[in-house]
């Protein structure tokens, strides 16, 4: 080919190119000494040597000619980096560019800011050795691998001006979440949204083996791509000179491919009408651990899965410690660094300024660019009732009326969305579509519903890859909310934990501005998940929400339509957190009317006055959370007041579950006065939960009162059933309930035998019905609350 | 196509398959009138319709098909359902063979039994609507999407006879998991191996979307496939009579394919050079709902995402009824079943017989073909010590080379192997490289280690398709161990919770025989990834499988070598469990002699007398359960010694966590009189656990001395830093320890403040040094146990 690089910019390119990986073994290597001005001693190394090489020149390769791209056409571009383990590559351009600098103005740019840019690579309270929330221009860590390209497009959505180019692994293409997410390009709009650039980088190693995808032919490779509606380009070699042309001209042809793409669609006038369009693909194929030493001690590391992490150790060894210094001077520091230890400016010139920058392009620091949604006032979407329990109605489908206002208000801000893996009609939010579709660029076809190119419902069977949308959009700046079923949450728990470890991080950072919040609608839940049997029914998902940092996490569990309505409203205003909200979607008992909901819901917790009865001094505090919990609870004490009509009960509703902490584990926590206020220290507690008990007792064991909880919840007993089975092979049912409180009350001992007898009978009798009639007992089913005579 | 089967074949097999889905129509919709003897009233009709018809019609189809194809070749098959919500099709086949008779006799091959099959479909107490553990010829579920393929390659691994027939639906298919598992066949031997057979079954519609597969061209599809490694073969339509000659067709060719290149593979006399072929794949294209009704109401049913569910209901409405009549009429059940209701003989011989029938082969009873391990002694790899804490060993290591003997012994076998994310080497089971290889059939290149189309070490990077192989040929009646980094098991949590579900359900089915254990080892755990940073850092898996069914779940933390050999061998014996061990990797110091570790693990918890002083009236239990919480414990100790020397402390350690439960919640659960044996029911208990605290209390809450429960474990605290801050930074060092029991002990207040003093400010040095030196303090790292003083 025919150069397309002058030698000047050829020769800066490489000057940078090598800068970057100096800078990269510095980092891995270097306690002192950083510019070589004396013979390398064994002193001058770290003690521990950290951090993984074999990725950093292929990144710092990329970053360089992304620079050199973006500089040329003054792009709008992220950098999302897979490999995030790279990071010493990621940390020495950002402190090349400047922006490292500039959030960290001690890290200077001269031989005093080297070194302390090398001393804290992974180094005790510096930066952490991955691509973290501490560095500059990151939307994603990569320790956990597998969600870049996800994140990447949910970057891209709705920002029509932005790139993002997100390099992949080819470790991390072995993963599931990856594997997926190449068909993110079937959700893809470029008349609306920006750009995606996936560049797979091949550098042919794991930790300990060949990856998949370096060792299958460049034709099978060439199909898969297409297949997965891309067009692929191909990189390859180890001459850095050749490399260097190869890779300008092509990110070139990309580049030019993705504008003429973008500019079809956004000619045609219609606007609804654009299709996918196959996007421009790299496959990059250099060297692991290029650059680095060939061989160490006879054995090759370039080019092989042992250039992963430290390619050389054990620098005592003089040997080695002259491998290293030569390693060091092959990149000729002289003639990059000036002698204050500065980047040369001829060299430095190629980098972009400003927010062009990689480092301080504004959408990585999504918080700068968040502007909150227009909101319509949720009370006007409220269940009207007159009493307690005077309608039923489905929690889900109200809140679907709301999301769809939500949805309308912020239509021309473009900047939320809804995610679901094919759920958002099943969990009954299918009134968004009165105002937008799912967006489908895949083929249409005659009998299509709701599809729509500029849709805004996000929906591919795939909790993950909707996961990673989502954490992508909110992490440049905009809002969304996520539904699914229940149980099927914890196909994404690992990528939960890691995005409330960015949270808990991403706080910590000063420059760091707050995000929209994380938002989960959990619904068609273990309770209504009968008829789909065992496989359905897990409440687990907020087991693993309350291990992580209190500062970060919510969990709510409104017990009715309102209750919900108030919750999700505040759940969308919230910033810096993951929320968690459990709800319904089947017709059930309204218990408030909008204003106590709202009351209740900023308490978090309440007594429920209208079912409580003389309750000042209670033989009993029956307490409960969550939708299922809350009938059964409010059942159990109209039998009580048949059985028992004098017992004294008190009513406690949870919604926002986390109040039950102690103040000094969640900042939701209750005081113990407040708690005792509400839990007696001295009554027993009958706990009606939505999830499994155990919680309840790890939230609730520092307090007073805890030896007086007696939880009921989920008990692994799951089945193809009925909804009130459900309850009762749980023992969360009414009839237990009741008899738990007559068998926890003292003086009510004498009526245990003839309460158990009853409530027996009941439940052999339901049993046999159920087998009967395939449906719960009509006394159930008819139940309904009446007010408490005056 | 000229013709492929003859008229008889073609009329039988469309015969077989309109009385399966007539059956499975019945499933769907009746509980009266099975054979349709009177006209249909709706009092016939299920008060409660449930269940997926969608896919229902493709799966019988390919049931169908799959009989002939067995019958002709006489083949050893297995089938496994990705659509496991297909249920009526599965039991309506396992019904028509005589498998469901056969385990389940009460469902009878007549009018009677028609009528039991049909009624206890999704009913309370019968078999579950979706493919689970309690119906024939499964190991597979369906209910969560994703793993069928995985879970297909895992029982074609060591089974050189069976074809693994898969079908994943086009739902399925965009999940991660599933997409990631394609590459499952770069780790499939022909030689040794046995076939999978999959077929991607498009019917185009999701819940309420269509599907991404089936809405790209079948140009890209068809790359897409080859680009997995696979020749794709189409078969389209929706003429019954013209897709019965193109199925039956292309399943021969298939097939013949198949045995192809198993015979190629298997005459090569070397053994070792096997490589990689394109293996047959079919893309079945039929419609959503086919043969049910077109349109209900107006609206387009079959073909349609309409068709998913239920396609008609309200059947009180006389049209709706006349529908349904005319739909189970459509399939001419006069035709099929003879006068008592059973299939006609001339249809039934369709089927293959005995073992042949897809739900009676004993592959998908794994346990029913399991053999025990040769196991060796294990107490011949334990670490010689002369005293507690006298050497240091790396625990995974040690064990790698009992692991590498477990696997010689059994190579000839061929039924055990190790799982792992790229991961074997760095936990350090290396030793196994020793008698085997890590299966490879992709590339090789010059410089390749250890790799080898025969070896039985399965390394891909994605714990998805690892778990997903494990449980393949853990329920195909193999044994396996899978190793894991600790924080990134999280990723498999669904996956893990469902098999859980799988073990438990089965254990309840009398005709399923006991498979082995899923034996996981956590290792590079969250107390040692200091150098990776906080996204390494998470021990929160065994607070999930806490909340599994305790007659399914195991958690070990071996505090040393000698008790993690002790442990494995213990769970490879094992049968029916999960077992979860965490170990670290690191090297550290050894407490237990062989002996001594195998009565401390049987007993699972126990006093170490060498760390107790003056015991029987303690002032302080410490307890500790984990490796690193166990050191920290001991070091405690010694700097208590000096303190307080005449402190008396008991020791006491916990293998088995799962004996802190009370013996009603879990069978290992130690009686309350041994437990206040062990913890005294008075006295300061100060905790040092290895994961978050909550755990142990909501283990203990029922136990009468909880309150003095004080724990210790990771409280979210994460970074790049070393070893020793990680536990100062979550409050576990020796020196908290051991403050908190000068704090909680009565009589030692008035030690308090200056041992608050003299730790606080080891603290601080030790903050100060991390950040100068970034190494622990010397007299942490130098810290060795000595034995107290006679």
């Amino acid at each position: 080919m025919s150069d397309f690089l002058s030698p000047d910019q050829l020769e800066s390119i490489d000057a940078y190119w090598r800068a970057s990986n100096y800078l990269a073994v510095g980092q891995i290597y270097l306690k002192d000494n950083p510019l070589l001005r004396m013979p390398l001693q064994v002193g001058h190394v770290k003690p521990r040597l950290l951090g993984h090489w074999g990725t950093t020149p292929g990144l710092n390769l990329i970053y360089v000619h992304l620079n050199h791209l973006i500089k040329t056409h003054d792009l709008d571009m992220i950098l999302v980096t897979g490999p995030g383990h790279g990071g010493p590559a990621i940390l020495a351009q950002s402190y090349l560019e400047g922006s490292l600098t500039q959030y960290y103005p001690a890290i200077e740019q001269n031989e005093n800011g080297m070194l302390r840019l090398f001393r804290q690579f992974s180094w005790p309270y510096g930066l952490s050795s991955h691509v973290s929330a501490q560095i500059p221009g990151s939307i994603h860590e990569g320790g956990e691998l597998g969600y870049s390209l996800a994140h990447a497009y949910g970057a891209a959505f709705d920002n029509p001006g932005l790139i993002v180019t997100c390099v992949i692994g080819d470790g991390e293409a072995e993963t599931g979440t990856l594997a997926a997410s190449w068909h993110s390009n079937k959700f893809l709009n470029p008349a609306r949204d920006g750009a995606v650039l996936p560049i797979l980088h091949l550098n042919g190693f794991k930790i300990a083996n060949p990856t998949v995808l370096s060792r299958i032919s460049e034709d099978e490779l060439s199909a898969l791509m297409y297949g997965y509606g891309y067009d692929p380009f191909f990189v390859e070699g180890d001459d850095p000179l050749v490399i260097h042309q190869q890779l300008a001209k092509t990110l070139d042809e990309m580049l030019f491919k993705i504008r003429d793409i973008q500019r079809k669609a956004r000619t045609d006038s219609s606007g609804r009408t654009v299709e996918r369009q196959l996007w421009p693909l790299l496959i990059l194929r250099t060297p692991k651990g290029w650059t680095g030493p060939k061989f160490v001690d006879g054995q090759q590391v370039e080019g092989s899965w042992r250039a992963h992490q430290v390619p050389l150790s054990h620098l005592e060894q003089p040997r080695h410690l002259t491998q290293l210094q030569q390693w060091l001077e092959s990149y000729r520091p002289q003639e990059l660094f000036d002698t204050n230890g500065a980047l040369r400016p001829d060299i430095a010139a190629l980098a972009p300024t400003g927010h062009r920058r990689l480092g301080a392009n504004p959408h990585a620091n999504g918080g700068s660019l968040l502007k909150p949604l227009e909101m319509p006032r949720f009370n006007e979407y409220a269940v009207q009732l007159s009493a307690p329990g005077a309608v039923e109605a489905e929690g889900t489908r109200v809140l679907g009326g709301y999301l769809r206002d939500v949805m309308k208000h912020n239509l021309k801000a473009a900047n939320f969305r809804l995610f679901g893996p094919d759920e958002t009609a099943s969990n009954r939010l299918d009134a968004v579509y009165e105002v937008t579709g799912k967006t489908w660029l895949a083929a249409l076809e005659a009998g299509d519903t709701n599809l729509d190119s500029a849709g805004r419902v996000m929906e591919i069977l795939s909790e993950q890859v909707c996961e990673g949308w989502l954490e992508g959009y909110l992490l440049t700046g905009r809002h969304g909310l996520f539904s699914c079923y229940e149980a099927f949450i914890h196909i994404v728990d690992s990528m939960f934990n890691q995005h409330a470890k960015w949270l808990k991080t991403a706080a910590q950072v000063p420059w760091r501005t707050p995000i929209a919040s994380l938002n989960y609608l959990l619904t068609s839940h273990v309770w209504r998940q009968d008829h789909n049997g065992f496989s359905h029914q897990d409440p687990g998902f907020i087991d693993l929400v309350a291990n992580k940092s209190a500062n970060v996490v919510r969990i709510y569990l409104p017990p009715d339509a309102n209750c919900l309505l108030s919750v999700t409203d505040h759940c969308l205003k919230s910033r810096n957190h993951i929320n968690v909200i459990v709800a319904g979607k089947q017709p059930q008992w309204q218990w408030l009317d909008i204003d106590s909901a709202i009351r209740h819901c900023m308490a978090g917790i309440g007594r429920w006055a209208f079912a409580c009865k003389d309750d000042e001094d209670p033989d009993v505090v029956m307490a409960c959370a969550g939708d299922v919990p809350t009938l059964e609870t409010l059942a159990a004490i109209t039998l009580l007041r048949q059985y028992v009509p004098d017992l004294r009960v008190r009513v406690i509703n949870v919604v926002d579950l986390l109040v039950l902490q102690p103040p000094q584990q969640h900042d939701h926590g209750l005081s113990d006065a407040e708690f005792d206020e509400l839990f007696t220290v001295d009554k027993p507690v009958i706990f009606a939960f939505h999830g499994y008990p155990s919680l309840i007792h790890r939230l609730v064991y520092k307090r007073h009162n805890h030896d007086n909880f007696h939880v009921h919840g989920f008990m692994e007993q799951g089945a193809t059933t009925t909804p009130f089975d459900m309850v009762v092979i749980n023992q969360l049912d009414r009839y237990r309930l009741a008899l738990d409180v007559i068998q926890r009350v003292p003086r009510l001992s004498s009526l245990v035998d003839s309460a158990r007898d009853r409530y027996w009978e009941t439940l052999e009798r339901h049993q046999l019905y159920v087998i009967e009639h395939g449906q719960d007992l009509p006394e159930v089913l008819e139940w309904r609350w009446t007010p408490t005579s005056p």
